[in-house]
Order: structure tokens, then C-alpha cells, then sequence
């Protein structure tokens, strides 16, 4: 059986996705799917608008096969560190072919740029550290200094789904895989665009602010089973998790806490951790608080994933023990369809690490910082309400999907 | 000027704490009250029904003097260390007796009890610690140890105001202060009281609980501006802060911590924090929690103390470095009178710790604790408001009243 792998965070699912997935699915001439998905807190340094049993669900139903969770160590990460757990996980599976979008669509052209990026390293790495040294941020640092030495590429590398390319390509390479890496072109939607301006497609930037306004639907930028699914979702708790609910938490952590556990928190760096300490004692929303926190050092997503981090006690300590060990040693199944089910039994000799499905005593030890990650995550929910997503951990996966009668079996 | 001091909570303060104030000051012909008052936590390990700055008000215009804070590393602790603390003070502003009620009511018992307890101090050590190892709570451990080896008493030794002044005498001998002691009868209601009995006195037990109940009203137990302040608390803020309140809070920082970082928690002992860490993922309420955590070995006043612990965030090694001063090494003056203020310039010279009002750069190290306690305090608060009372604890204090003409001059 011939597998596609897909890179998603699906928050929410929206109709660029199922795009991108049917696309992936046929370009490849793949027979299954894999989605390695990001689980309770995204990449920008935000806790994903419903939980990850939730946007699992959705993505078997537009048509993944496998659902993998992308743990909290690389999920809040960098584009380096995000694309390469991201891709250990998928050479884990013996995944074929991982497929991205990006804003470019051709992926000679990353090709290219990768390999005349590697007859520049030394000079790009200078640049990086001289653009840092005056105050710019790394993203930025990082892009203009592939822009300024390697001249002859085609590549837009101010984009950033471009970057993601990269960082998955040469996150190949680095494990010697034998996956290939292929792109589409990502249509209409920009990432952060903040308006619906397709007619059918949207960023999910845009969908999550039309969540918030009574006058307005999703409806005409996500599959029915979307809607649905966040329909049911309010209705039982009130509540769309964003940063705004986790305010009184963050507070509460930073305002009994002491400098010297706060300096202990992962990515807090040159006193950011002060910083942010005195900007909140002064914030009535989470808005201001950015808004106070923010430098041109900083990116505003590099600020989120600090306080994610401080919200969700992640450790220097806890964090480098895990990464050192250069890529996932383990599969967290949270979803499979039928036909996922026979590719994993098909694969299963040739895949050396375990796959968990609940987290348990053998386990804990592996799944303990996204253990903690639901936790944080719980807190804005009502007491009893938290359990059940805390069950969830214990009980609920892997959600098992009849894709042939578009049907859950278990989940 | 003479002076009388008194050891208080206040939470609220009612008739009963009236009487003992007027018999205070009666009883011993002195000028001045000086009121020793925990802060936003107490000695049962709970939350102030409302924030300290509210209850020194009411206390100066019951009469108090003087309204010191008993530091949250001495209010949040068993009789022994809680009396301590608030003599260690009164020994400091050269308070000439210390009053407290008690069930007996007469001196002459506690000094006969006292004198007999220093001729059986090894048994009475030998038994308390035969009976911890039964399992026994030190409470009741303590109390049986003095009913077995000191028969000839007349002072009943179950009762706990009259356990609390054996420890406010021995800590006066132990500081070997020329402080007097001693004590007037409770009237009426039992510090425990769940029901109000008498006609105008109900313990602050059962006035909490009549604050709850729309039916009722307190004013048949406590002065008129007990009842205006806490009336005008409930409209700002809608909350009058109890363990309730606090829960989400609570679980959120259980639930993010791991064990190790638990153990460090004052109080934390023989695993009672995985107990609570357990307890709390399945309990929907406060009273739930306690009925899961309780053992015999514990008693509800000595698990409150930890959880308040836990939400404070109070390590071991930062308690114990308050500790180990053996005694309150400031004055934190919350609010006084006119009179209160002729004492305290008439007392300058001899008092030979400094006297904090707000915190500032230069007292911040001795104040951390409590301005973390305020924090803590402070979470379930809306936001902004939550700022009001951080600001308090740096521009509030002191709180000047003007006997004479019974108003407020600052503060």
C-alpha cells in the first residue's frame, strides 16, 4: 500500500484541507493517508480551538486514514524542530511521500534552493548570527539570509509555508530517509489572511474569527461535519478555547511564581520571563498583553509558545530530554479508518517503535508533557467537564472510522 | 499609654468579636488595642471570606489601635507557630498583656497547667509521639498526651481556644518577654458553630454561612459597618472568596505540577500530595475533595493548610528561611488610629525592627510571601479588578482612621 503523509493542525478543518488532502491522496497515487496532527496547543503558540479528539474526528471524516499526534515538544516548536518531528514520525511509518503546501507549488524549486543552500551554509549561518546580534528576529534573520546569499533562487523564502518546505526536506535528509517530499500550491487563503475572500475557501485564521460573530457562518468554508462537530462542541461547553479563557490562568501561574522557576520555563530567555511578568499584572485581555510584551526581537508567535510553555510548566529540563533524543520514539495513534488499520498491520514488522494509543503506566513516561499539555488545556472548562477530556487520555483512543459507511466504530 | 493586644482573624468580624475587643481593653485599663490580624489566609488554611485591607477597616472601627499583619508564614500554621508569630510581634510594639478568649476564662487555670506541663515534659513528648505513631492527628495527639499526664488540671485541653492560649503563654515565656498574659470567656458560640444560637453573638462559622443564604441576614450578628463593607464587596465583585472559588485554580496547578515539584510544597509530607493530586481529578466541589483526601491521620485544618500551600505555591525552603528567624522580623502595619499613632511615636525608640506599610524595592524581600498570598488571593477576581487589590499592597497601607469623628482619613 502506497501512503501519503500530511503535516496538519486542522483548527478547524476547513475546505483548503480537504483540498489539500484529496490532493495529496491523488498526486501521490496514495492509498492511505497519514495526517500527523498537532495535538491541544498549535505551532503559533495557541491552544487549538477544540481538542485534538475532536479535530482527529474531522480529519478521518474529510478522508486521513492514520491520525498521528505530533507531541506538545515539537507541535509548539519552531519551524525546524516542528518539520522534523513531523517527518520522524512519518519515516517511523514508512510513510512514501510527505506532501506539503506552499505558496511556491513546485518542488524542484525547493530542490534548487536546498542545494545551493548547502554551498552557502557557512556564510548564511553568519549571516543568521550577525541579523540576531542586531536585534532581528530569527525567522526574519533566517530568511533574509537565504535572500542575501543565495541570489539565483526562485524561491520566495519570505513566505512561510515556504520555510515549512525547507525544514521538511532537509529534515529528510537528516534522517536519511528514503521518503520522498513533494508540494501543491495552497490556493486562495493566505495563513494569516483575517478575511474570507475565496468563495469557498478561507484560512483558518479567518474561520475562527467568524466563529466568534453571531452574524456570520462558517458554513459556506467547511465541510458540514466541521460545522457540526464545533456546534456540538459549544453547545456542551460554552466555550472556544483561545488565549483569551487561559488569561486567568496564565496570570495566576506567573503571579505565584518566582523568578527563579520562571527563569526554568523552556524558550524563556534574556529576561522575556520578566517581561512578561510585570506586562501582565497591567492587561485586562490577552490582546493587550502581546501588545505590551511585543519587540521586533520577538516574533509575536515566538511570545505565544513562551507562554504557552509557562502555562503549561514546560521545562528547559523537560524539554531538552526529550529532544535530545533527535526524533519521536513512538507513534501516538489517535485515529484510524479501515483501511489505516490494514496499512499499520501491514507495516507492522518494519515499524521498530510502539505505538500508543491510551496512556498508561507502561507509557507515561513518553506521554507525560501532553498529559500535562490536556491538562492546562482542561482548565477553562467546568470542573467536571475537565474529566472527560482528562478519560479521554485514559480510554478514548484510537477512534476507529468506517470510512466505507462514513460511520465511527469507536470514538 | 497602656497598652492590650489581641489575636485576630476577623473573618467577618461579628458581636462576639466586639465584646472581646471593649472586655480587652476593660479588663486590663488600656489605652491602646493592638490588633494582631492574618492577612488573606488563615489559620484553618482558607481563604478571608474578604481581603485583609477590608478586615483592618473593621477592626479600627470595632476599636483596634493598631492593625498589625500576622505574616502568612505564621497565620497559615498550627496553634504553636500561628501564637508565636503574633506574640513575636506584640513583644516587639512593647504591648504590655496579651488578651485572648477562651473556653475556661480564668488565667490562674492556664498558669497551673503550664507549670505542671514543665514537670512531665518528657512523658508528655514520649506520649504524643506513641500516639502520632497509632496514626493520631498531632491535634488530638497533643490534647490526649496532656489529658494522660497532667491529672490534676482543670483546664479542659479538647478545647482549642483553650489549647491556642497555652501556646500564646508559651510563647511569651519563650521569648522571655515582660508581656502579661490573659483571658476572658468566650461567650456564647463555639468557634465551630455551624448554627447561630445566641441572640446576638454567632460564630464567624455560622455568619459565613448565613452570608450564603439569600433568606437570612447577618445583622442581628455583627456591628452595621461589618455589614455595609461586606455588602458593598459583594456588589463590586460579586464573590465572597471561599475554597469553592479557588478550586479551578487549584486543579489546574495540581494538575500542571509534577510530583517532584509537589514534594517541594510546605507541608507536603508521606505522599498526602499525591493523595490530593489524585483526589482532585475526580472531586466536582471543595467539600468532595476534602471527603476524598481525609484520613484520621490528618485533620481538615491541617489539609486545608496544605492545599492553601499549594495554591500560594509556598515551598519548604522558602517557609523554612522565614522560620528559622524564630521571630517576625518587622512590623507590617496595615492601618491604625489616632491614638494608635500617638502610641507608635511615643514607642519609636524602642522598637527596633523596622515598621512596613506598602511593599517597596527596599522591604520586598521580607513581604514576598504575602505578595504572593495577595496573587493567589486575587485570581478568582476579575482582571482588572484583581489589580486593585496588588495595588493595595503598594499604596493602600497605612489605613488612618480618625477615632474621634469616626471616619476614614486615608485608606
Amino acid at each position: 500500500m502506497r501512503s501519503v503523509g500530511v503535516v496538519v493542525e486542522y483548527n478547524p478543518l476547513h475546505n483548503g484541507h480537504v483540498f489539500h488532502l484529496t490532493q495529496s491522496k491523488e498526486t501521490t497515487n496514495a492509498d492511505v493517508v497519514i495526517a500527523v496532527m498537532s495535538g491541544q496547543f498549535l505551532q503559533r503558540g495557541e491552544p487549538a480551538v477544540v481538542p485534538k479528539h475532536i479535530r482527529a474526528k474531522l480529519a478521518l471524516q474529510a478522508g486521513a486514514d492514520l491520525v498521528i499526534e505530533l507531541p506538545y515538544s515539537y507541535s509548539t516548536q519552531h519551524a525546524t524542530l516542528f518539520a522534523k518531528g513531523a517527518i520522524s514520525i512519518l519515516d517511523s511509518l514508512n510513510c512514501d511521500t510527505v506532501c506539503f503546501g506552499s505558496e511556491e507549488g513546485k518542488i524542484e524549486t525547493f530542490f534548487e534552493l536546498i542545494k545551493n543552500k548547502k554551498q552557502h551554509t557557512s556564510s548564511i549561518n553568519a549571516s543568521i548570527r550577525s541579523f540576531l546580534s542586531e536585534g532581528m528576529s530569527y525567522p526574519s534573520a533566517y530568511s533574509i539570509a537565504l535572500q542575501r546569499n543565495i541570489e539565483t533562487s526562485n524561491l520566495d523564502v519570505s513566505l512561510p509555508n515556504n520555510i515549512l518546505g525547507i525544514h521538511y526536506l532537509e529534515a529528510i535528509e537528516h534522517f536519511n530517509s528514503k521518503m520522498q517530499g513533494t508540494t501543491i500550491k495552497r490556493i486562495a487563503a493566505n495563513y494569516h489572511d483575517e478575511e474570507a475572500t475565496h468563495q469557498s475557501i478561507a484560512s483558518a485564521t479567518a474561520i475562527r474569527k467568524l466563529l466568534k460573530d453571531e452574524n456570520n457562518s462558517i458554513s459556506d468554508f467547511v465541510p458540514s461535519f466541521t460545522k457540526t462537530s464545533i456546534e456540538e462542541y459549544i453547545n456542551e461547553f460554552e466555550i472556544l478555547h483561545s488565549w483569551n479563557e487561559y488569561l486567568p490562568f496564565l496570570k495566576y501561574r506567573l503571579t505565584t511564581s518566582n523568578f527563579h522557576e520562571l527563569e526554568q520555563i523552556y524558550e524563556a530567555v534574556e529576561g522575556l520571563e520578566r517581561r512578561i511578568f510585570y506586562s501582565i499584572l497591567k492587561c485586562s485581555n490577552f490582546e493587550d498583553l502581546m501588545t505590551l510584551i511585543k519587540t521586533k526581537r520577538y516574533t509575536w508567535t515566538r511570545i505565544q509558545r513562551l507562554l504557552t510553555h509557562i502555562l503549561t510548566n514546560t521545562t528547559k529540563n523537560e524539554m531538552l530530554s526529550i529532544l535530545e533524543k533527535d526524533r519521536v520514539p513512538y507513534i501516538r495513534l489517535l485515529g484510524m479508518s479501515k483501511k489505516g488499520k490494514t496499512y499499520l498491520n501491514i507495516n507492522k514488522k518494519s515499524i521498530d517503535i510502539p505505538i500508543y494509543t491510551t496512556i498508561n503506566q507502561d507509557n507515561i513516561n513518553h506521554l507525560r508533557t501532553d498529559l500535562k499539555a490536556t491538562h492546562a488545556y482542561a482548565s477553562v472548562l467546568p470542573l467536571m467537564s475537565q474529566q472527560q477530556l482528562i478519560n479521554s487520555e485514559y480510554a478514548l483512543y484510537p477512534i476507529i472510522f468506517n470510512e466505507d459507511e462514513n460511520k465511527f466504530i469507536r470514538g
